[in-house]
C-alpha cells in the first residue's frame, strides 16, 4: 500500500472517532465496518484496515452491486488480539451486535431464529491475498433447532442437514481443533462418514439422505465431545465468537507464516474477519455458483472468461469433482443471470479500471456477488490488457506502464514448449527432475557432456544440450553452440546461469537428484538413465527436465526482431511489446546498456534497444578459435620476453574482436573491461589435457602441472585477478589497450564511429588505477598520433570491492566513470561467495535474514550503502562523473529501480533483459 | 618529523626572508646554510631543510664542537632541481660562492690555490638517514697543480697523489658515470689499477709509490676521456658544481628509490648537499679516524663504545681491510684526543639527550667531529638506555616511553641462539636457507614432517621441529608440541605464522628453495638433505635455517615471568622491562587483552599483564584429546538427531575448557567466539585418513568422501562459516553456549569470578545476531535459574565483513560490544585473500600501491574507514557500546595507535605481544 493510503486511513479513523461518537469516546477506534449494497462504511481505499476481501466487498456495495450484507472486523482488532493475549477491545462486542442486527434486518432473518434462521460465513481477509492459507467457517448459525427452520423454509431437508453436517465438520476442525493426530491416520470426520456410508451401503456422499445426515451430525458431535471434552456449541452467538477467534488465530498458523515469508508479507499486517450473510448456490436447479474473469488471464483477450456449476457450493467449482461449464453456457441455462453478469463485468472494469477476478452465486435465480479482486495474469496478458485498456480509455498510458510487471516480459521473449506435447511427455512418465529455472524458455536436444562434443555436434547440424556437473569459462563455446544448458550443481547466479541469461540461453541448474557420470557419458535420475546422444528436453521457465524431445518455437518478438522470420504486422504480441517499449522510452531517465562480448550478441542487444555496451568481458574472447593457445602460452611463459611474444600473438585476434563490436554498436559507447579472471581458469585441470597441452607448447608435463599448482588459490575470488593481473603483467594490459585503439582507428577510418570506454576492474587503491591508466593514455596517444585520427575515449573503473567505494573520491580524480560491479561487490561486502552460498542461503531466506537473494536483487542496506558512498564521494571529486552498474543486478527490476533512485546514468544487463530493464526504469521514473 | 617542526621550519624561512634581506628580495629563499664552530646558520630543528647530516653538523657547531667548516645546500634546492629540469635557483651560485669564501677564510686555504689548496667533501644528507644509498665525493679541489701544493704542504707526496687518484676515481665514477657496463665486466678503474700493479709487481695498493700513483691518475683521466669524450675538469669550481649536481641526482638513483620504498620515505623530501672542508686522518701516525657510540648499541650499557684506525681515512674503518682497534686503546695511543672525545661524548648526550653515533678524525693531533646522529640500537639497548637516562635525569619518563620502538620489545622476549655457536654453524657450511622471520626467537630440534609424529616424539621428551609445506588447523597440536615451525610456503600471515605468534613459537615461513618430500620424510635445499629425526636450527628473528643443532636459551623475561626459573633481582633486563611496562600502564587509555584458547596460554597472557581475553577461538579446543572424534561425528551426521548426539559428547569437553580459562583469567572478561571455521577444516583430506575415519565412525568410505566433497568450497573464506554455521546448525551454538554458562556457574560456585562475553562471528545482518542471541539468552536464563546463580555476561559480535560495519547501528541494538575482526575485514574490504596475496602483494609494495602489508598493519583509508563508520553508527544506537579489535593487527604498534585514535576500549593480541601493544598504546596516548 502506498504512503498516501496509509495517511488517508489514519485520518479516516480519527474523523470517525471524533465525529461519530461523543467526545468522551474519541479514543475508541471503529472496529467494525458494515457493508450492504448502496450502504457501506468502508471502501477499496481502506484495504490495510479491512483486508483485500473486506475492502472490495465494501467497494462493490458502494457501486451498488448485489452483495449479501455483512461486516468486517478490522486488522486493527487482529493487532490488538495478539498484543493482548488473544482478547478483544472492550467496544467490539457491541459493534458486532449492532452490525449483526443490521444484517438481520436487511435479510429479514435472525441468527438463531427457529423459523427463519440467518446463516453467515466467517472468513479471513488480509491486505494481500493469501489464498487458502487461513481459515473459513460457512453455514454458521445452524443448530438442532434452526436446521429444522432452514429445512422448512428451503423446502429441502436434505440441503438443510447437509449444510448442518458441513458446518459441524468445519467448525469441529477449524475452531475446536479436531484433526488427524498423525500423518498416517485418516481425517476423523471422513472416517465417521465412511463408516456411515458403509452401514448404509452408500457409494457417494450424495447417496446419503436427510436422516443419514442427521445421524452423521450426531456422530460428528459425539466425536468432538470425546476429543475435546467440550460440547459442540448450539448458541449461534457463541458459534460466531468462536469462529472469529479461530480466523484471527489462523493468521499465525504455520502455513500462513511460511507463505508470508515466501511472499514478503509483513507479519504485523494481520488479517481482518468478514462476517457475511450466507447465500446458497446449492438449493436447487435455479441455483448456481461460479468464478469468472473480466478478460482472459492467459492471453489478455477481451472475452468473458470463467466457469460455473448449477446447484453447487462455491468450493465445488475449484474442487474438480464435477467438471464446471464455460461461462458462455450460462447464457443458455440462466439468460437473465448471464445478462446481469455481463453488465456487472463491464461495471467492474469501469469502476476498478483493471481486469477483475470475481466469484458469484445464484440463489433461486437471484445473483449475488461474493468477491472481486484484480485478476492474476501471465506476462502476455498483462501487456495486452494494459495496452487495450489504453485504447479503451480506461487507463492512461502511464498507468499501463505500471501494470506490466517488468520481470514478466521475459515470458514474452522466451521460446516455449508446445503445451500439449509437454503434457503428453508427462503422461508418458518422461518427467525426470526439477531444478532451478535459470534461463527462461524451453529447449530440447541431444545430450553431450563436454563443450568440445557439443560444439562439433552442433557444427554438424545437430541440436544439442550441454549437460555438466557445473560449467566454467572453458565451456563457453559449448554453451554458445548448445540449445540449452543443464547442470547438476550451482545456483541461479552460477556461471552457467549467468552466461545463459546473457546469451539468452535456456538453462536449468542444480536439477534435483541428477547424477552425471563423465566417464560413462551418461546421466541418471532415480535409476532412469540418459546416455550421450539421446534426447532431453528442459524448460527453463519451470525448471522441469524431460527425457526425449518436446517441440519448441522461439517467441514472436525474437522472430520479428532478430530472426526476421516474422513481419511486424503479423504479430500482435510484437506490436504490443513495441508500444510498451515506446512508452518506456518516453518515461525513463536511466540509459540501458548491455553486457556483451561478441559482435552478434552486441547486434542482438541493439535490436532490443540497448544504448551501449556496459560490460565487454575481453576474456570471453580468449576462448575463440586458436587464441586459447596463445593465451596458454602467455600464462606458461617463464619470463617477460616469452610472455610478450605470446601476448603479441593475441593482439590481432583482439583487434578483430573489437572491430566487430564497434561496428555492431554503431557509435554507441562500448565499455571494455581489461582482463579480469584468475589465470588458472584458462588452463586445463585434468592430467590428460595438461599432458596434451605440454606437448603442444613444447613444455614438459611437470612445467604445465607446476604452473597449474602455482596458480592454484585458496580463495580465487579474492586472489590474483582484476587489475592485479595488469599490474603484475603490464604487457597484457598494453596489448589489450593497443587492440582497442587500433580497432577504433580502423573503424573510424572506414567512416564509422567507435567510442571505447576502457574500464579497469577490481580497483581498490588509487594507484592501481593510475598505474594502469598510464598505459592506457600512453598507448592512446601513440596510436592517435601514428594513425592521425582522433579517437574519443573515456577511462574508468569498476567499483566492485568495498575499498573502491570507500576511497571513491580519490579514484574519481582519475576515473571519468564508475561502473558498479555488484556481483563482486555483493560477495565482498557480505563476505559471501556466490558459488558457496547454496549451503546456507536457503536457510537465510527461510528465516528471513535476507529478504531476497542478494545475488539476484541488490542488498540495499549493505551493498547499496557502499554504492551511495561511492556516488557521493565520486561526485565530490568529479561532479559530472558517469555512473553505471554492470553486475547481473542490472537486469533485475528492483535493482534497476534502486539505481534510478541513486541517480545513476545507466544500467547494463544481458541483451535479453534490456527490455525488462527499460520497463523497470520507466516504472522507477513514474514512482518518482 | 613532527608537525610542530614543520611549522617552525616554515616560519624560520619566512623570518629569514623578511628580516635578513632587503624588502625587494623577500621572495628569494635562503638556499645555503653556513656552519662552523660557534657560528652556524642552521640547527637540529631545521632537519627537513638541511637533512639529518647538515642539521646535526650545524647543531654541533652551535654547541661549539670542533667541526670542519662548511655549508649545506637545502632540500628546497633539491625540489627546485627536479621541478626545473635539473637547474638551480638563480641566487644559488652567489650564496655558494659567499659560503665557500667563509670556509676558505676560516681554513686559511683557498679552493684551487696552487700552494695551499682547500679540499672539500661533497655529501648527500636526507631528512632520514639512507646509509650508502646516495653519492659522496671526497678530496674535491685537486688537480695537476694543487696536488703539488698539497704534497708540499703535507710533506707527503704519496698521500697527495693517493688522494688525487682517489678523487679522480670517485669523480669519474659518480659524476662522469664511468662504471662497468655489464655484470661480468670488472670495475674499469680497478682494472687500470690492477694493470699498473702487475706492471710494477705490486701486491697491495700500498706498494704503489707516488710516481706510480701519478701514472695512475694519468691513466684514469685517459680512461674517462675515452669513455665520456670529455676531459676531466681541472677547475675546482667546475668540479664542485659537477659534484653538487651528482649528489642531487643520486636522490633518484635506483637503489635510493628502492630504499625509500622499503622504509616509507617520501620521494618528495629530497636530499640536501653538504660541502665541507676536508680533514685527513691519513696524513701520518699522528692522524686517526674512527666511529663511536656514546653507549653500547647492542646492550645499552653506559660505556664508551667504538673503534678507530691510526693513519687511515674514514672509509677504511668500515671497509674491513684493516681490523680497527677498540676505542679504549686510543687512551694509550692518543691520550689527549681520547680525553677530548670522552668530554665530547658527555657533551653530545647532554645536548642531544639521546645515545649518539658519531664519526671523528684526528688530523695531526687535532680532533674534528665529522658527524653525529641518534644511534641505532637493539630493542634491549633501547629499553636500557631509556631507563637509565631517566635515572640520569637526561630525559623524563614519558620521553623514555617514546624512545623504545614498540616492536623492538619482541627482541627482549625471544629466545636466541648463542652468537658464537651460530657463527660457527655458518662457517661450517651448515647455513641452508632464508625464509620469512615469522615467529621471533631461535629454536632447534629434530625434524618431523607431521603433527602426530611431532607430538609423540615430544611426549617422549625429544626436542622437535615441525616441518610442513604449509600448516592447517589439524597441525595445531603438533605446533604446540614443537620447539618451532618451519614451512616451505605461506607468508607472515599464514596459518603457521599466525598460530606461532599467538603461541609465542619460533617460526620461519616460506624458506627459499626448501623442498619437502612427505613420502620420503626428508627435506632438501640445493642438494643438501635433512632426514626425519635429524637436527635443524631455525632463527625466527632473522629467518635463517641451519642444519644441525645450535644452542638456545629463553629470554630472561620469560624465565622470570613464566618459567619462574629466574628471580626478579637476578635480571636487569626484567627490571627494565617491568619499569617500562609500569610507565605504559600509567599512560595508556586502551585496555590490552589477549587472544588465547587454552588455560596455559591465558595464564601466560595474564602474567604479561593482559586484562582479559579478547578472542577465545572455541574451535581450537576441538583438536584436543578425543574431542576431534566427536567433532567429526557431528559433521558426518546425516540428520539433526545424529548431530545432536555428537554435539552432546562435545559439551563436557568444552565445559572443562571454559572452566580452565575462566580460572586462569581470574575474573578478567573472557570473550568467547562461537564456532567459526568451515567444517571441512575438521575432516581429513587424504584418502587413507578418510578410510580410517570411516572405519572409526562406522561409515563407508564413500560417506566420508562424499561429505568432504559436499563441504568443498570454491572460496571457503566467503563460505559456510561464522554465524552461518550456528544458524544452519543451531544445536552447535546451543551446546557451546551451554558449556560456557555451565562452566561459569561451576567457577562462580567455587567462589571465583567468571565474566563470559559471548561473541557471534561474521555477522552482516541484524537478524543473524538476533537469531543467535535468542539461543544465548534462553540458555543463559535457563542455567542461571537452574543453578540459582547470577552470571554477569555480555553479548556482542565481530565486525569482520563490510556489511556488518555499514549496518552497525542496527546490530548495536542487540550487541553490547563490537570486536573488529580486522583479518577478515581486510580480506573482504580489499577483496584480497591473505593466503593468495603472495602472488601480487610484493609487486604492490614495490610499486607503492600499498604502503605496508595490509594484513600486518591496518589499512586506514579502507578498512579503517569501515571501522570509523561502525564506531559512529554503533555509538549512535548504543552510546556506551564496548569496542575492541581482535584481529592480528591488535599486536601491531601502528594499528594499536590507530585504535587509540578511534577511541576503542581495548585491543586484543597474542600473549607474547601484550607488552608490545601496551607500549604502543602508551605511545599513542603520548602522541595525543
Amino acid at each position: 500500500m502506498s504512503k498516501k493510503n496509509k495517511k488517508q486511513n489514519k485520518s479516516h479513523k480519527h474523523s470517525r472517532g471524533a465525529g461519530g461518537k461523543p467526545a468522551r469516546s474519541v479514543r475508541i477506534p471503529k472496529s467494525v465496518y458494515f457493508f450492504s449494497p448502496g450502504r457501506s462504511d468502508g471502501s477499496a481505499k481502506l484495504r490495510p484496515l479491512l483486508g483485500g476481501k473486506g475492502a472490495n466487498l465494501a467497494e462493490m456495495c458502494r457501486v451498488g452491486l448485489p452483495v449479501p450484507p455483512g461486516f468486517t472486523i478490522t486488522t486493527g482488532v487482529c493487532a490488538y488480539f495478539y498484543e493482548h493475549r488473544r482478547t478483544y477491545p472492550a467496544a467490539l462486542r457491541s459493534q458486532v451486535a449492532d452490525s449483526l442486527r443490521r444484517v438481520e434486518e436487511l435479510m429479514g432473518k435472525r441468527l438463531g431464529d427457529p423459523d427463519n434462521p440467518l446463516l453467515v460465513s466467517v472468513r479471513s481477509g488480509a491486505r494481500d491475498s493469501m489464498p487458502g492459507m487461513m481459515d473459513t467457517i460457512l453455514n454458521l448459525g445452524l443448530n438442532d433447532v434452526t436446521v429444522e427452520g432452514l429445512a422448512k423454509r428451503s423446502g429441502n431437508a436434505r440441503f438443510a442437514w447437509d449444510s448442518y453436517r458441513r458446518f459441524v465438520q468445519m467448525y469441529g476442525d477449524v475452531v475446536m481443533g479436531v484433526q488427524k493426530r498423525s500423518e498416517s491416520e485418516p481425517d476423523p470426520f471422513e472416517a465417521v462418514m465412511d463408516q456411515i456410508k458403509q452401514e448404509r451401503g452408500a457409494q457417494q456422499d450424495t447417496d446419503l439422505g436427510a436422516a443419514d445426515l442427521k445421524e452423521l451430525v450426531r456422530r460428528f458431535k459425539k466425536l468432538i465431545a470425546q476429543r475435546t471434552r467440550t460440547e459442540f456449541p448450539s448458541d449461534p452467538v457463541a458459534q460466531l465468537w468462536g469462529a472469529i477467534g479461530a480466523v484471527f488465530s489462523s493468521w499465525n498458523n504455520e502455513r500462513a507464516i511460511v507463505y508470508r515469508r515466501k511472499y514478503n508479507i509483513p507479519h504485523e499486517w494481520g488479517t481482518a474477519v468478514n462476517v457475511q450473510a450466507m447465500v446458497f448456490g446449492n438449493m436447487g436447479d435455479d441455483c448456481a455458483t461460479g468464478v469468472a474473469f473480466t478478460r482472459d488471464p492467459a492471453t489478455g483477450e477481451k472475452v468473458f472468461y470463467g466457469e460455473y456449476l448449477i446447484n453447487a457450493q462455491g468450493e465445488d467449482v475449484v474442487a474438480g469433482i464435477r467438471t464446471p461449464q464455460k461461462i458462455a453456457e450460462l447464457k443458455n441455462q440462466m439468460p437473465e443471470s448471464h445478462a446481469q453478469l455481463e453488465q456487472i463485468r463491464a461495471q467492474l472494469e469501469a469502476h476498478f479500471k483493471d481486469m477483475q477476478d470475481f466469484e458469484f452465486t445464484v440463489e433461486n435465480k437471484r445473483l449475488y456477488m461474493l468477491q472481486t479482486r484484480n485478476g492474476k495474469r501471465t506476462g502476455m496478458a498483462a501487456a495486452r490488457i494494459a495496452s487495450e485498456m489504453v485504447d479503451e480509455k480506461l487507463i492512461d498510458w502511464k498507468t499501463a506502464v505500471k501494470r506490466v510487471p517488468a520481470d514478466s516480459l521475459s515470458q514474452l521473449l522466451a521460446p516455449i514448449f508446445d503445451r500439449t506435447a509437454q503434457r503428453k511427455a508427462f503422461d508418458e512418465g518422461r518427467f525426470l527432475a526439477k531444478g532451478l529455472p535459470a534461463g527462461p524458455g524451453a529447449a530440447c536436444g541431444k545430450v553431450y557432456f563436454n563443450a568440445g562434443d557439443v560444439e562439433s555436434k552442433a557444427r554438424a547440424g545437430e541440436k544439442v544440450l550441454l549437460v555438466r556437473i557445473e560449467t566454467s569459462p572453458e565451456d563457453i563455446r559449448g554453451m554458445l553452440a548448445s540449445e540449452g544448458i543443464l547442470t547438476a550443481r550451482g545456483g541461479v547466479s552460477s556461471h552457467a546461469a549467468l552466461v545463459a541469461r546473457q546469451m539468452g540461453k535456456v538453462c536449468v541448474c542444480a536439477a534435483e537428484g541428477l547424477q552425471i557420470d563423465y566417464a560413462a557419458k551418461q546421466l541418471s535420475v532415480k535409476g532412469q538413465v540418459v546416455r550421450e546422444g539421446e534426447f532431453l528436453s528442459i524448460d527453463g521457465t519451470s525448471g522441469e527436465v524431460y527425457a526425449g524431445a518436446i517441440a519448441t518455437a522461439s517467441s514472436e518478438i525474437v522472430q520479428v526482431l532478430l530472426n526476421k522470420t516474422l513481419a511486424e504486422d503479423q504479430s500482435r504480441t510484437y506490436r504490443i511489446f513495441k508500444r510498451v517499449m515506446g512508452w518506456c522510452d518516453k518515461l525513463r531517465k536511466l540509459k540501458i546498456r548491455t553486457n556483451a562480448d561478441q559482435p552478434d550478441q552486441a547486434a542482438n542487444a541493439v535490436a532490443f534497444g540497448a544504448e551501449g555496451i556496459g560490460l565487454c568481458r575481453t576474456e570471453h574472447m580468449f576462448f575463440g578459435g586458436d587464441r586459447i593457445d596463445a593465451v596458454r602460452e602467455m600464462i606458461l611463459a617463464k619470463c617477460k620476453k616469452e610472455r610478450e611474444a605470446a601476448v603479441a600473438k593475441l593482439l590481432p585476434y583482439q583487434r578483430e574482436d573489437f572491430i566487430g563490436i564497434f561496428k555492431a554498436m554503431k557509435g554507441h559507447p562500448v565499455t571494455i573491461r581489461t582482463l579480469d579472471p584468475p589465470l588458472h581458469e584458462f588452463l586445463p585441470q585434468e592430467d590428460k589435457l595438461q599432458q596434451e597441452l605440454a606437448q603442444k607448447m613444447g613444455k614438459t608435463f611437470e612445467d604445465v602441472r607446476g604452473r597449474v599448482t602455482e596458480l592454484h588459490e585458496a580463495n580465487p575470488m579474492l586472489g590474483h585477478r582484476g587489475c592485479r593481473l595488469g599490474i603484475v603483467f603490464p604487457e597484457i594490459t598494453e596489448m589489450q589497450v593497443r587492440a582497442i585503439f587500433e580497432a577504433a582507428a580502423a573503424v573510424i577510418r572506414q567512416g564509422q564511429k567507435a567510442k571505447p570506454e576502457i574500464m579497469i576492474p577490481l580497483v581498490g587503491f588509487e594507484k592501481e588505477l593510475t598505474l594502469q591508466l598510464e598505459i592506457v593514455h600512453r598507448v592512446a596517444k601513440e596510436i592517435q598520433q601514428r594513425e592521425k585520427i582522433k579517437i574519443p575515449y573515456m577511462v574508468g573503473t569498476m567499483i566492485e570491492v568495498p575499498r573502491g567505494a570507500l576511497v571513491a573520491d580519490r579514484i574519481a580524480a582519475h576515473a571519468e566513470f564508475f561502473s558498479f560491479g555488484t556481483n563482486d561487490l555483493t560477495q565482498t561486502a557480505l563476505g559471501m561467495s556466490r558459488d558457496d552460498s547454496g549451503s546456507f542461503l536457503p536457510a537465510y531466506q527461510e528465516q528471513e535474514i535476507v529478504k531476497a537473494n542478494p545475488f539476484a536483487t541488490v542488498d540495499q542496506a549493505g551493498v547499496g550503502e557502499l554504492m551511495r558512498i561511492a556516488v557521493r564521494l565520486g561526485r565530490k571529486t568529479r561532479a559530472d562523473i558517469k555512473l553505471g552498474i554492470c553486475g547481473e543486478h542490472g537486469g533485475d527490476p528492483e535493482s534497476v529501480k534502486f539505481c534510478h533512485r541513486l541517480g545513476l546514468s545507466y544500467v547494463s544487463c544481458s541483451p535479453f533483459r534490456v527490455s525488462i530493464a527499460k520497463l523497470a526504469a520507466a516504472q522507477a521514473a513514474l514512482e518518482g
